[in-house]
């Protein structure tokens, strides 16, 4: 089979494959640097061969996602994990691994300050503290180019009675405030939602209502983060983000996987269907333009997985929900829809997913130099026994270093 | 016991206890019209001897849930449920049974029009057939003296595909705007959201974020309608309560009990608790108070307990949350929670629940005329023996008429 | 491309390729003489023309699914809906069709004497009366030559302390021993869980532990219905079915598909990569074969898609889902598992998934004298508009005749 | 108010009054060594001062919870955790504080061989590993008089594909008939289920099902352990207790609470009237007796608030919840519930629920020579200022040791 017969059973013309394998080249995808640490559950976080020790090979590991995949041209750093002496250093360093700088993430989760709360916490001194953190990480977005402050917010309360849900909203919009007052014309605040945990009563940002408010109160900068898996059981997502995208505050995507809570899985491993529909809200909406202002980027564990084959496993499937989002077709699905034709409306959206994409990737992949198989040529390439042997000694990166 | 053991466990002093009981006292729940008639499951609908066979029979019945309970002044109709000949004949009848008339609700589900939609449709016809029936309810609260236009719009779809998420949104919005024009000055329109059912793919209004921001776009007027039983699985409910008011959007709540999805039972029957904490977040934000603009309904099914009786015991069960919220010692609770006292705040907390307000409620009623034990002084009565005696022939009052 | 490049992808050489092509046209869906009446939600039942009025134009709708798709050759009855007069005479027509009887439903969820249980009921009298339902049943089985009688008992309570868990418990056991002993040496008894709805608080059979333990009680006849829709939100169903089959207690299958409680929707519409899972426990546990016991059935609601053909496209989906599963590269992921490659093995079972098996069935269908496109080649037939022209004036088939 | 008139609003006679005072005097409740310790999220574990070093300060302070409760005897044990050289010593030691040991927890989730399972690994070596592990359990039970094994799995796979659901089965079953088959004829294997978590797509102990079939394969000494957090979101928990219960296989509780997943909460914070369900169940059908073979036993974690208090005040909860169940006007209910009087039915339940019970439980303390209130009375006891000031250095015992 050639993609052009996939894409001609999607019902897409020549002319329209063009755009599709355009829109698919243009596509980018940010990965996370600690996604190549060790990470676990609170039972336990299983270490594995090879893992980075630092910021820098933490980079090196990235490099390759994006050496096979050719679309990860950014990483995701977190501070303090990621902080190092000279960031110009650290810059040239993932130039040189065929990247760059993306967000800078803020920590509010593992300081003991921080217990009871960070941005919302009562004690004025804790807040200021938290509220300092973000000015560091302002200086280091502006020491490594990055545009995006993405904070996400783990505070909240474990007990009824415990605090003040109104006064803990109340002390986290002056928080805010504070940070993005400091933020540059260029520079944009992105603020992530999640359901609970780690605490399990109250989130002071549990969902994209919550997370929206307060983006409006900031002002045009601030943006709405989505975390796939940060919802309500059975909560339809993609209706978030077509909610997002019609109010303009979809900031970015922190994509992941999950059966139950958030699991934080390679992305499309629980619900590929989920991913398309999420994806065709973008394309369909014109969203996934480099120009949206909506960031992708990953943000998963590997607990029992490699690392960087995740990475790149995730990768490939938004590529191919990517692909089939492109390949609906946009103007048979819009004549069903408005003659109220519900059974062929659903199988034209059908058609589209059900196509086997993976030989268009693999043909735009050749066409890029890059092997069709991304993991098959990593793996071949023989890094990870490479990393294993050099990378001894030290301490492995993980989420709690 | 008496009352005054009950309050002073609770931690109030007799100062305290006066103000509890005068916020009991002026307290007020409005109840709906449709919970006097039969309804029921998909699967089948049981009928009750003796339920109403007009809007003049409901108005009767919710009389007597206000002559027992003593606050239950206000009843919502439902168009065209509710359809009169004469409405100031019905707003006269209302008053000889010692209630007025509430909020005004729309119907938009029992239409074969409206299989695909109403306010969202695709056909520009059926949203003008939807719009028009809003004009219509405007017109008969016009003539009841009714402030309230309350919507819950069934409107969604099954399946992925069937329509656009956002082409729905922009005709939703565009009919509301064309309602909203229509109200006086003096009237709101009261926007309910729903998280599924009827639909089970998208509903076009699932969350407080989708309700709130059509009413930001709306005007002043327009308020967020929150029914404790449309969220998904283990959602937060006084959170959203307090996010609400906190941005000065909570209209009014349509009051239930659930288990599993809109189970629409008795007030406070499957988590009291949940109940308690709601009713906290309205006491303790200062939400109680008759010119708050907050509307406390009932909206509930009584599928095979009695109608009535269902309607008095939900009523009691939510003054009984509301005198436990009074009774939380707020001074104290304040110091344990800026404190960081995570169990001296819970246990605080936890203490005015725990407390039996019956006798204090018991009370109130003996000091207002009331027999203390509403139920009973109903059942005593003999009305239901009565009306299932008179209300022999024509058709029972349900959803599909 | 052909379907022999799709099987190739797969992983299968051509003798596998003859299997699964083998145990497609094996494979054999039940359909429910329901699914083409009228259904709905408790808002509102939308009526679709040419609606059949009777069982006999019940059966007529059921032949045109075998006629187009060739593997739906039984139709479940639905008892007192599809009542006659000659139940020989029902079998013939069937057979005129294309189609015989398949498993014989009771309803315990529309007769007034129901309201607070049936097979549970604290009344000896009603629960007599439900017994001898099913009597009627077996009967009713007898001649029209079915195996199964199927039970969904949709008893439960509503409120907490409305009855005792325990004591209904024990009096359906009591009536379930009554109901067993009058089947034949060759009937079976299948019995369904579901996790809520109707009531609203207990389900007496709420899920498949309290199914199997009714089962285990009985004797060897009595099998679990599987019901894809009863369960609890993000609840592993295939983990279910391999566990059912373990215990040798799988009877069959009620599939239909949905994204919050029980939507009843199209098979395979929500979440078509669980229908995948669930197929493939089905044949790897060697449970497709017809002699596995396991019956394969459709139980959903068409309220706004034609019925005909949205059983055709479950149907369909089902197939799709069964190909895949059976494309999967046994020999292969066993060795990753057994390896402990995670990513390997999950590779390997994503592959089969991401499959276009459509040409592969198409061509199927080919050789057995079929459309390739059953749907199309269904509305080409003017089969709709000949019965919505025919099928003018008496009742038309819904929930509630 | 005295107890007696909290015991006559429960419409209880003198007679029965002492039933239930003699009920709750007889009540024990099992805590838990690890409580002590300190715990947390994957996100952070916070440091508590004062936290136990060793198996000895852990029954120090679990000798603190009984010494203010009366209600706590014993001490369930986790191995490693609590291994020592001479468990006579350990035991005299406990004896001296007052405390026995409990049952003996099998740890199968922090060895990294068990990164892909233990009793259901792929590999004999390791599945024979973590048999030996429980068999050296055994010898702890021998050694310190301990009946119950307790066996949570922590088994599961994140991946589908991953594994062979049904050959997990398998050698599970196998696993745990060698543990089995070492057992005393006085001791019993007591095995928890368990919905998600640490595993994100199966675990092999997800429910009641599961755990009782392997337990009826077992043998009559094998019971299932129910942990109140361990269920899919709405799970009806206390039909579950009344099943097992019926099945005669519920070995213990697990008691926490939760909003959202296994959040391990004190007991009755989340949802307080579900406890008191759950208890009903309990004493209703006379399993709180201490021949039941029901062990109550606490789980949980004091991630934010001091320990021994949170122990404590979950004792407490427990114990006004069996109060409450305890007041329950069983002949008026049943009469209600015989009559189909749903309404009547379910206020006799609410009548006992709504009862403060915290007079009755201070005059059973006090009658004991308790302090009526335990948390203030432990709290005024210097109990944490002096062991804050003697444990420093060393390291504080936690999940990771």
């Amino acid at each position: 089979m050639t993609a052009t017969d996939t894409t001609a059973r999607g019902g897409a013309s020549a002319d329209a494959r063009a755009d599709v394998v355009a829109a698919l080249r243009a596509q980018t995808i940010e990965v996370p640097s600690w996604a190549f640490g060790n990470s676990g559950t609170r039972f336990k976080v299983f270490p594995h061969a090879g893992v980075p020790r630092d910021p820098y090979e933490k980079l090196a590991d990235a490099g390759q996602v994006n050496l096979y995949t050719g679309i990860a041209p950014r990483v995701s750093l977190h501070i303090p994990w990621d902080k190092v002496e000279d960031y110009d250093d650290l810059a040239r360093h993932a130039k040189e691994q065929g990247v760059s700088i993306g967000a800078i993430n803020s920590n509010l989760f593992q300081d003991d300050d921080y217990m009871l709360g960070s941005l919302t916490h009562a004690s004025p001194r804790i807040r200021a503290k938290a509220v300092a953190h973000h000015l560091e990480c302002i200086e280091i977005m502006r020491a490594t180019g990055s545009r995006d402050l993405k904070i996400w917010l783990p505070d909240g309360t474990n007990y009824p009675g415990q605090d003040s849900i109104s006064g803990r909203q109340d002390r986290l919009a002056e928080s805010l405030a504070e940070i993005y007052a400091a933020l540059g014309a260029d520079q944009r605040l992105i603020l992530e939602y999640k359901f609970f945990e780690p605490y399990t009563y109250t989130m002071d940002i549990p969902d994209w209502g919550t997370s929206l408010l307060h983006c409006l109160a900031l002002g045009e900068r601030a943006m709405v983060v989505l975390d796939t898996g940060h919802h309500a059981p059975n909560t339809n997502i993609e209706f978030i983000v077509a909610q997002l995208l019609r109010a303009g505050r979809l900031g970015a995507f922190d994509f992941n996987s999950r059966f139950y809570a958030d699991d934080d899985m390679m992305v499309g491993a629980a619900d590929p269907f989920q991913l398309f529909r999420i994806m065709y809200e973008i394309t369909s909406n014109g969203a996934l333009a480099a120009d949206s202002g909506v960031s992708f980027m990953l943000d998963q564990n590997h607990n029992i997985e490699p690392k960087i084959q995740g990475q790149i496993r995730s990768i490939m499937n938004i590529q191919e929900a990517t692909a089939k989002a492109l390949l609906v077709d946009a103007e048979a699905l819009l004549a069903a829809q408005l003659a109220g034709d519900v059974l062929g409306a659903n199988s034209l959206f059908m058609d589209a997913y059900n196509t086997d994409v993976r030989p268009l990737l693999a043909d735009i992949r050749a066409a890029q130099g890059l092997a069709p198989d991304p993991i098959a040529a990593f793996t071949a390439s023989g890094y990870v026994a490479k990393v294993a042997a050099e990378r001894v000694g030290g301490t492995q990166a993980g989420w709690g270093a």
